[in-house]
């Protein structure tokens, strides 16, 4: 397998919308421009876990394959993300046992700060 | 505040459809079911974060409040979750310390299994 693989992703407001709607969570900061404007971040933003949801294409896709079990994963949100947001995902084999890999996760913004980070384990299974 | 909340929801086919488009990730074991015959799971589940994404709107409407701002959040996939599973989310305030929230999160099938479990930091903000 690959030792490492980015992916880069803009937030949609669809996706903002979908996630409100499969979550349960129409929170207006993420869904009420107005709102948002009166809130410390002075516009909308996106959901967090939509942008952990996409190292679930980079492991599947470019990491380890189809037959992959995702174990566990840390997640610490750094800075707010916006719609409209470039995300790069960066990922990195840290060390494996095995067939059990741990692996570095980071979200990049398009000014390059850090807006999430994490430790991922996963099962290569096939 | 509460000190525990929970709430269910079914995840539905729309729900896999719409987290792969957003996420990128169309693994075919989230969404052809004659592929996902000849897995381990014999039928097609869900990817894992959707379930983790549940947690968002017990957090903002029957914990804290909108102004809730996510930390961190551990995540250990127990199980996997099918299309069409009714997942109970269950959450528990652990501490507190001033406006910061350490809190316990549980994901449970119709079966009463655990599919998904761990701890959430919040703080709250308003």
């Amino acid at each position: 397998m690959n030792e490492s693989a980015s992916k880069s992703k803009i937030i949609s407001e669809q996706d903002v919308i979908d996630f409100a709607r499969l979550t349960g969570d129409n929170n207006p900061i993420y869904l009420d421009e107005e709102f948002a404007k009166t809130t410390r971040f002075k516009t909308r933003i996106a959901h967090g876990i939509i942008v952990a949801g996409h190292i679930s294409a980079i492991i599947a896709n470019d990491l380890h394959g189809k037959g992959s079990i995702y174990l566990s994963q840390s997640l610490y949100f750094k800075a707010p993300v916006f719609l409209g947001d470039k995300i790069r995902t960066e990922i990195s084999v840290i060390s494996h046992e095995g067939t059990k890999y741990i692996l570095e996760c980071k979200w990049f913004n398009s000014t390059e700060n850090v807006v999430l980070e994490g430790i991922a384990k996963v099962l290569k299974d096939d």
